[in-house]
């Protein structure tokens, strides 16, 4: 039996303002990075977001960003490594503990915004938050863009042993070394069709195709990623589901690593 | 063999503001209420704190306050049940993964500031606080000020079975309905030989007097409360410590509730 | 020739958060309140929101709240009188300076959120925000709901001189006390026939009808107050617009007090 | 008659968390710089700070910080020069109706912390911040370390006509380029006998040695900056003005520019 995972962000409401089409998108979802609180996200969005997954027998992960709400974590701030691995400590815990109270259990972790950069160019930085993952979580696992070869944070997981869900992005473009080319706004919307004939290529090939025409290599990826922001986000989600499910996959969360097993020793 | 508890609160720093005599006091002390972020406490400072409570044998308990560092959690706002829920949630959990990460589990909850008063008077302000506590911890316990009897707070949580750890005060007078008489000025610091002479007293009678004259049953207290930014804090740490230890009572933090005991189900 | 003034609530996005149909009102009104970064409104979106004003010839007001982002200033703290002085002449000169940076001038102030209650209930407060009103403008003026009589914090203003530009709603019923009555959703939206109706009305006799039916004198009020984030605000907006031109009313803000005339001297 | 200035940051208190012996300098300075807000400096603790000021007759500048309170402004963000603009014009302007409130206007304006290296390497920031300070200024004023030929963000300044106040300092080393060394730890103190040797020689020969050895020009200096948060600042501040005093300096604030004379027409 064949599954993938579809993750989106979320919960990046903030107070009494609105963001990100929730509601709509859990349903057709597998897994849910959830803001926790220093960029969006306050606690009470939190419980509501954990909520709806639940609901939706969404598996939740932590999505945690600089501590920048005007920014939205994306404005670039030269904390410690140190500083890094303290406050990814604390908004892990924090959703651990709401997930906690609504009887789950953290599914992965997820850096958002800025720390993109930041971790992929700062080995203090990537050993920082491995071991911020390794010591927190009960089975340490970490959503990243696929292909991993070439990034830094990737590499010190692996070689702490922690687990890396590489995605998969249908909502932009790559460039002809594999990454994601971020300058084209996101709020457009992907192009149904074209997104339908791109993932049933991608199922048969386990290749995307590069702006520039190369072919890029993504079969290790297990997870399509999906801006819950984007203009047309749940009509996208509700294709890519259409094309997985019409292939025969099962829709379902990442199974977490063995409890215990990459975890480090105290 | 006899025990007795002292706890300060601890970790009352914000960025490179420093407050209290946290190096001074955790060598003294048995417990530590540990500020969680909201309104003092940044990450880096939790997991200092954190350090060093642990280098000196220190259990650390949760100090959940409202969102307002200005204010130092100490000007009321109007949140809902909900929210109080909520953030008492995402506080303890906060700390719990910072603790884990130092191989030590939370010890206790303490509710800090303003939420005093709100707690002692909105009855469901009191059951958010005490479902957040049950749903969070594994072994829930909470620490107040003695008497108990006529507290709002304590009343649910011994409804709910979350095991009350009663309070002392030697810094600060009480009424004659043993209400702490919060209008004296802290910061002048208590005189160490009257604090030497109503702990024996203490230990005798199980009783405190009044400033008005009358004898107040403190005979369940558990633990002497301490507040780590008295002018002379670490001074009259000392004394009751050598008061206590030379009556041959051993300064250890309360033990926690058997885990799960009290613990409601999901 | 007649005139009259329509006024709302704007810049209150924050960061990438938008609320508010800003772009579609303000060629409509003729005065805004903007917000000043404590309840809503990052300094970026302070500039934008100006120059919007600016290019549609709207007078701008501050609309100073509580320091609560997550509450959107909602949320009642118990801030001292010393406090809201402190923060009202803070965020009116951080408006001020951006007004400038513009060619504009301050047009008026007016609270926004849980100080209406707090302003309407505590002297000390009420005296607060008038002092700190004439200690920053030129040209005292605020905006309040009618009728004045029964408010605490026009009285002052009164005594003290500041001229008060009484407000009426049309997408808020009031009570037979002729207060509003904010219990209804704001969101749903106004019925636009019924508005129609209404203001036609109120500009024949001056008074408005409570939900019990008794009418209430609202002659001198000289704005419209328009909520911007109500259902069908711009749709509403417009309705107000048009029954006022066609009875050959000037759609304008209202004149400023001659500077200098009510503020106190040094 | 000869006059020179000391000017020192206060006003870095924030909510009931003191730094910096405000108090004791003021009494002994000419000018200082406040925090407004953003890395320091609640609206409260700026009021008080002012009132100190204006009893001691000194002079009080802006010290606008990127919005960063746990990193007090010292954690590079990378903010936008349309974000510095904003952000310097709403923390000038909160400063100057603060001031506005108890009689006084503001004198300069001064960078802060992380801003220094920023505006010393983007231009883009550079003509932000001096744009911000033309807009918002009635008698636009900068002061900013000497040597000022090598620095960005004074180039931009003269280019615009704005005036800058060059600053010397004593409690800090200089390399053999002029450039301040940073490195070594404030808090240490300045040594009080060497200190009052190397001003005098500055005073007879406009020059400052650097740690290497070298002569470096100074002359052009007007103002003598001092960390009020060095271990000893009120002694070393005492010397500066005992050492100014008897060689017949008047100490006093730098006059200001004829207001209205580099200020762009809008």
């Amino acid at each position: 039996m064949k599954s993938f995972d579809i993750n989106i962000d979320c919960g990046e409401s903030y107070g009494i303002w609105k963001m990100g089409a929730d509601e709509e998108l859990m349903p057709i979802v597998s897994t849910a990075n959830l803001a926790c609180g220093f960029h969006a996200g306050d606690p009470i969005t939190m419980v509501r977001t954990i909520e709806l997954a639940k609901a939706n027998g969404v598996s939740v992960g932590a999505h945690p960003g600089l501590p920048d709400v005007v920014g939205f974590g994306r404005r670039r701030i030269d904390v410690s490594p140190d500083e890094t691995y303290a406050i990814f400590c604390y908004q892990i815990g924090a959703l651990q503990a709401l997930l906690r109270t609504r009887g789950m259990a953290l599914h992965h972790v997820k850096s958002h915004g800025a720390y993109y950069a930041i971790l992929n160019e700062d080995r203090a930085q990537a050993e920082a938050v491995i071991q911020a993952v390794i010591d927190t979580c009960d089975a340490p696992m970490l959503y990243y863009p696929a292909p991993m070869r070439t990034h830094l944070l990737t590499q010190v997981a692996l070689d702490r042993g922690v687990d890396v869900v590489q995605e998969i992005y249908f909502d932009l473009p790559y460039d002809r070394h594999g990454n994601l080319v971020l300058e084209r706004a996101q709020n457009k919307g992907a192009d149904l069709a074209e997104t339908r004939r791109r993932l049933a290529d991608y199922l048969d090939s386990g290749e995307l195709v590069a702006v520039t025409g190369e072919h890029i290599d993504m079969s290790e990826a297990r997870s399509i990623c999906l801006h819950g922001d984007g203009a047309n986000a749940p009509a996208l989600a509700r294709v890519l589901r259409e094309v997985l499910v019409g292939r025969d996959y099962t829709l379902e969360a990442v199974t977490p690593p063995d409890p215990g097993h990459s975890q480090a020793a105290e």
